[in-house]
């Protein structure tokens, strides 16, 4: 289903008053909203899959890098696993009215706190059309409307996605206006996201570092800031050697794209000996680069000349970086000059120094003796993720449903007056 | 205690540094760290007092209203009283350490989900010296450093307030570099303290409604809006008459220059000749300024006519606006269009009424049959109040020591990785 605005703002409007009946949609209808849009990406493969390969060539002829396209490709069997993943979306708990706090004033007023949608979330991401399906319906199952920015060279794609959920949302008597796309506005949409305070309640930039200072630094509207992880692995004096090669291998092969991948590793000298030459030959064997300071490549081979600027990079890629320090003080002032706060590890038999780092690291997810990819919403068991929270305020760590609720207090009095 | 550090700038990054002690100190330092604060509050009330006798007499020289001279002014009964309010806050329960969830995962990973301090808490407002000690009281008790930016007009009181409060912190071992305040630096400190993200975590404006908009227009920090408040009141066609009268008088009359005081009456058309003269005769009665619609003042004698301007107007004064509504989807309307979301409040005796109120009226406090003026951190049983957040992010609703404070996830792991 398409829509009449005809510009951004218009339909952002549309989204805030869509937000009103979402917003009060039992747990039951949102949950049948949610397999009524699954059911229909199904049916729609081959129209997604069509609009996907148009991207696709487009992205061909404008010089988009391999990676790029591989992240836009939508072919059939990812078109279903979207549809799978809405379903599974659906099956969550509503977390929307749970009584968060009650308190009975001496006055008998009855205060209760409840968990309320937060009205119209907005986000603001890079070619990934699986984004588009997996914001609006973790927006849905909370009872938002969602407006979405999701980048030029996956329009036809993000447009195919949007039609097919909003002819799913008519379908069952949900407002469609409750899905927007911002897409078709270029740059002029996503500018007009940022500006839309009042309106667009949250704004969740999903993307690379640059997409997300820029959202931060531009929007009016409140952001959490997501993702970028430049993550550090701890091995302390104590660390056994199977943990430190396990986990350190772990945390950057397993899928070193992603943000919860550790770049880099730091050594305490008394243990640099021991670990960092069976450390370094297992990462090397897993086709790992091994960039280290001067300490490191003294007591192990294959190791690349680490320059200042490894320390700060979010590598992304199959390389890290690797220092010795001389205690665990040099680790943490190397972890507060570098990390991004998004997840840290010391690996020790040493109590009391695992329990100095989780006291004293400032980090979304701070641990001890395990790999820095369990830092994800669906390892954390909360079924689905919104983003990994690197801020402050109101969200920290893997965001779930939960993350896209606001709070409201409730009074219910008979009459009283303040005295 | 004064300071060594010459930029803004700098004293922000002695706070960043100071926060990392702050935020370690156990409850009973920081409990101490308080008490040993009110007592030099105490016995510096000569010097403080003296400091704000100059403000004051270069502020009536500068042409300051009677009205924020008096905002300003800080005889001794006054200082006395915000010692003993320090008092109070060092008796409140400390808000770091709660556990907020814990999993653990089927590998053994052991999730713990713990209040931590912000870090550094700024805040930006107008010439009340009391809000300095408030904030820096809030701000240590729930372990954060503080940036503090008071208006030019207290300027000298501010300083001899934040000299006192540093010196107790160093006669009691804290490091005093966590209450810093950039007011010598103009409206360049403001400037400093809205860009310094990545240094200050969280800013808190206070004051204007012009101060707040500036502040969220212009901040990289992200900050929690307070404050405003356009708030309602809507006299149900059931609404009995005494709690009506009682309710809307106390809501405008106890404390009209504050956020929670009501601004605008909607009344049922039902309900209009039996509640309007009665309501309006008490309200005038109290010195008070109706302004009212046609259907008001065809019904009740003195009062003035409404423009469009009173729907939206915060008048923090002894005036109120008043309109007779068709019905409570026009009541609802009308608040949708011109309510701050601060609070709103329904006198009805229809219990259907009553909860659609509460669960559409898109507000942080949102009452039935109770006065507005309850929406306040004491009234809650907060023990002390940061502001009134009116924004959806993190913080909903009247702000205690608990709104200062971020999370962060630990995990416990004997060596797991990710499959």
């Amino acid at each position: 289903m398409t829509t009449t605005a005809t510009t951004a703002r218009e339909r952002m409007l549309l989204a805030k008053e869509a937000a009103r009946s979402v917003g009060l949609l039992t747990d039951a209808s949102k949950r049948d909203a949610l397999r009524v849009i699954a059911s229909a990406i199904d049916k729609a493969a081959a129209e997604i899959v069509a609009a996907n390969v148009e991207d696709l060539e487009r992205g061909r002829t404008d010089g988009l890098s391999v990676a790029l396209q591989d992240r836009l490709r939508l072919d059939e069997p990812r078109v279903l696993a979207l549809a799978a993943a809405v379903r599974e979306i659906a099956e969550l708990p509503d977390p929307v009215g749970r009584v968060l706090d009650r308190r009975t004033l001496a006055n008998g007023v009855e205060l209760t706190k409840v968990a309320v949608p937060f009205g119209v979330v907005g986000s603001i991401y890079e070619a990934r059309p699986n984004v588009t399906v997996d914001i609006a319906a973790l927006a849905l199952r909370s009872g938002n409307a969602v407006v979405l920015r999701g980048g030029s060279a996956a329009e036809r794609t993000n447009a195919a996605l949007v039609r097919t959920m909003r002819g799913a949302l008519a379908d069952c008597g949900v407002d469609p206006e409750a899905i927007q796309t911002v897409d078709d506005f270029g740059r002029e949409g996503a500018r007009e996201l940022m500006q839309a305070r009042g309106v667009v309640d949250v704004l969740v930039p999903r993307g690379s570092a640059q997409l997300i200072e820029t959202v931060v630094t531009e929007s009016l509207v409140p952001v959490i800031e997501t993702g970028a992880g430049v993550v550090h692995i701890v091995l302390d004096a104590s660390a056994p050697l199977d943990w430190s090669r396990d986990i350190v291998v772990n945390a950057k092969t397993q899928r070193p794209s992603v943000c919860n991948s550790v770049e880099t590793v730091l050594v305490h000298r008394d243990a640099a000996a021991r670990l960092v030459p069976p450390v370094v030959e297992a990462l090397i064997a897993q086709g790992v680069t091994v960039h280290g300071d001067e300490a490191v490549r003294s007591v192990a081979d294959g190791v690349t000349p680490a320059t200042d600027e490894d320390w700060a990079t979010e590598y992304l890629s199959l390389d890290i970086a690797m220092k010795v320090v001389e205690d665990l003080d040099e680790a943490l002032a190397h972890i507060r000059r570098y990390s991004t706060h998004h997840t840290e590890s010391i690996i020790t038999q040493d109590a009391a120094n695992a329990e100095r780092f989780l006291a004293e690291v400032d980090s979304a997810v701070v641990m001890a003796n395990a790999s820095t990819r369990f830092t994800d919403g669906g390892e954390f068991g909360f079924g689905a993720e919104v983003g990994i929270s690197t801020q402050k305020l109101h969200a920290r760590g893997p965001m779930g449903l939960a993350e896209l609720t606001s709070t409201k207090w409730l009074a219910r009095g008979d009459g009283q007056v303040r005295a």
